[in-house]
């Protein structure tokens, strides 16, 4: 079964023989194209053994040297909520707190067996976190390019891990040093491909545990990997004709750091920005934008735009449902709620919500917001 | 299908109507009897939907209305170590960050069948915090009696589920008032017999995750529950025919806090205790020891000891393996230690252990620690 990486943008494409995370001809994006999910049947995939368990949709880079901390298989919490049926997938209940570990197991699997000893990240906190955590577990360094800004609590842990941690000025100053750094493989989530590979097991998932496709999903959005993850498994489920339709992609960004809201030309780039408690989708460089404009499009959905005052008021509902999460994780509920006011989303319908990352690792700031 | 409560020393039993704890003719500790997982196939238990996938299995007070917040369906993540497999658990990975959250979804769910509006626990963490939570889910109020040196991160947690905190100078001077208190259902985990028809799920999970029987089960034990819990999950399973025989069952204690020793005859009681990382297993005063004990005789088992040094080594090991645990759940694995050293656990053999709590929650704490 052939496997190769595409570009999203030049077409260029080359049998995958080892780790890479750009197009060397056009400098873009690239993803991993194969059939492997059409070979499948679904009675050889397993909830709760990690990536383990889906060994066989996954490349064989990752194949070759899984490593595994358990990730995925998170549950799902089902309520009603004005007449629609939400599914709530717990995805705060990975191994360090957040989505972000589904794609830390393939990547650092596929960074093993293309004879890594270090990997590079830039992150402002899960994802870093979740790198520091992975490396560890398979015996390798991790170097990760981190905001003076992001939590301390998550920076404290991947010191915990083993990482060794660069404080820069900027959210996009990190970027831009982590890929110049030439010490280790550069990993960083934004660009690297096996994350969506990672994450795209999640709809796998949502199709094992509950017998039904939902015809939303609603997902907050920052680098995009999560968004391109799940449309991903739920377009190769639609190949395998497991599923027959496409759910609407309703991505949620933050009024102030919405990149896509400028390029589709629905706000003006803000020279100030106002802090945000939402600190997971700060992000103001976005390789894969177009990728995620294409999701949005080709599904009939929609970017939905929330504030601090949606956020807030949406994290407090959650955490008096019992999820406890990051204020992140709460701007999916906030868009929710504006989907149900204009009739976007109807009665009847099913929504696939993922909660995104952990409170615990912020309880300090959860009852500054709160209280 | 009856169901009874069961007196675990005087023999009393009646059928199941209501909430009960204790047994109204001795004061002893109750457990629940039932048939239900005789007549239940396995392709009616699902993994990834918390007690809902294992609802056959449950008392009529649990299905009738339950509460979950995707408990339970924690990943097994599978190591090597001195040629002995073992099968860590991750049941830090739960809603709420502990193994307390399976209990205290079937006991929100039977009191509710209950008609209680308000629950009373006492806990030194990770309990109360859980059944804050899940009484927040079930839209009840809760009352939190912990002692006044208990971690402040769980006491804030629990109050941003909307738990009334009442702290008392000492743990056994919490569990005193908890059970005084009036105003609510006593659902104490150190007597609420519902707590271990929730934990035994556990032992069902490790089946059809693995497909393996554990020979030892390895647990760090204060009040017993979990034990009890895994338990009466292989018994159930022995009795269906699921599988053939008991694991042992290895109960860790630290040795400062071993009431388990001085009954056994092994420790003198000490007047003055060393403070310990291990905060999880101070208890001092067990109701269901003898319950404990049994186990430990007819499963072929053993107590072990640990103290402060085997269990911050054992954290370290933990850690860099990429597990985000708390201190408590180490002093399994400095268990397991010893028992190869002492040869009691033999190459070849396969070994259960359940990481029981979060580290998320005690970023600082476990840098302390470690550093």
């Amino acid at each position: 079964m052939e496997e190769v990486y595409k570009c999203t943008r030049c077409g260029w494409s080359i049998s995958i023989e080892k780790y890479m995370w750009r197009c060397p001809q056009c400098g873009s994006t690239i993803q991993i194209a194969s059939d492997n999910h059409l070979e499948v049947n679904f009675r050889d995939l397993r909830l709760g053994r990690g990536i383990l368990g889906f060994i066989p949709i996954l490349p064989r880079l990752v194949r070759m040297n899984p490593i595994t901390l358990g990730e995925g298989s998170t549950p799902v919490v089902i309520r009603e909520i004005s007449g629609i049926k939400v599914m709530f997938k717990l995805e705060y209940l990975n191994p360090t707190g957040s989505f972000k570990d589904r794609g830390s197991a393939t990547t650092i699997s596929a960074a093993l067996s293309s004879g890594a000893t270090k990997v590079i990240e830039d992150s402002s906190g899960n994802a870093g976190l979740s790198i520091a955590c992975y490396a560890s577990a398979a015996g390798i360094n991790s170097r990760i390019y981190a905001p003076v800004d992001a939590p301390r609590g998550k920076i404290e842990l991947m010191k915990l891990f083993g990482a060794d941690i660069k404080l820069m000025p900027t959210r996009n100053e990190a970027a831009r040093a982590a890929i110049l750094d030439k010490e280790g493989i550069y990993v960083g989530h934004r660009w690297n491909p096996f994350v969506i590979e990672g994450i795209k097991i999640e709809a796998y998932e949502v199709i094992m545990q509950q017998d039904q496709v939902p015809t939303v999903v609603i997902i907050p959005t920052a680098s995009g990997t999560h968004t391109l993850g799940i449309y991903k498994g739920f377009k190769e489920l639609i190949e395998r004709g497991d599923i027959n339709e496409m759910p609407r992609f309703y991505v949620v960004q933050h009024e102030d750091y919405s990149l896509i809201a400028i390029k589709l030309g629905k706000k003006k780039a803000l020279k100030e920005k106002s802090p945000t408690i939402a600190d997971g989708i700060r992000l103001t460089d976005v390789p894969r934008i177009n990728e995620i404009i294409s999701v949005i499009k080709s599904s009939n959905g929609d970017l939905v735009l929330v504030n601090d005052t949606d956020i807030t008021q949406a994290l407090k509902i959650l955490i008096r449902t019992g999820f406890a999460i990051e204020p992140t994780s709460a701007t999916a509920y906030a868009a929710l709620n504006k989907l149900i006011n204009n009739k976007v989303i109807e009665r009847g319908e099913t929504v696939m919500m993922p909660l995104t990352g952990s409170g615990l690792k912020m309880t300090k700031k959860l009852i500054d917001i709160l209280s």
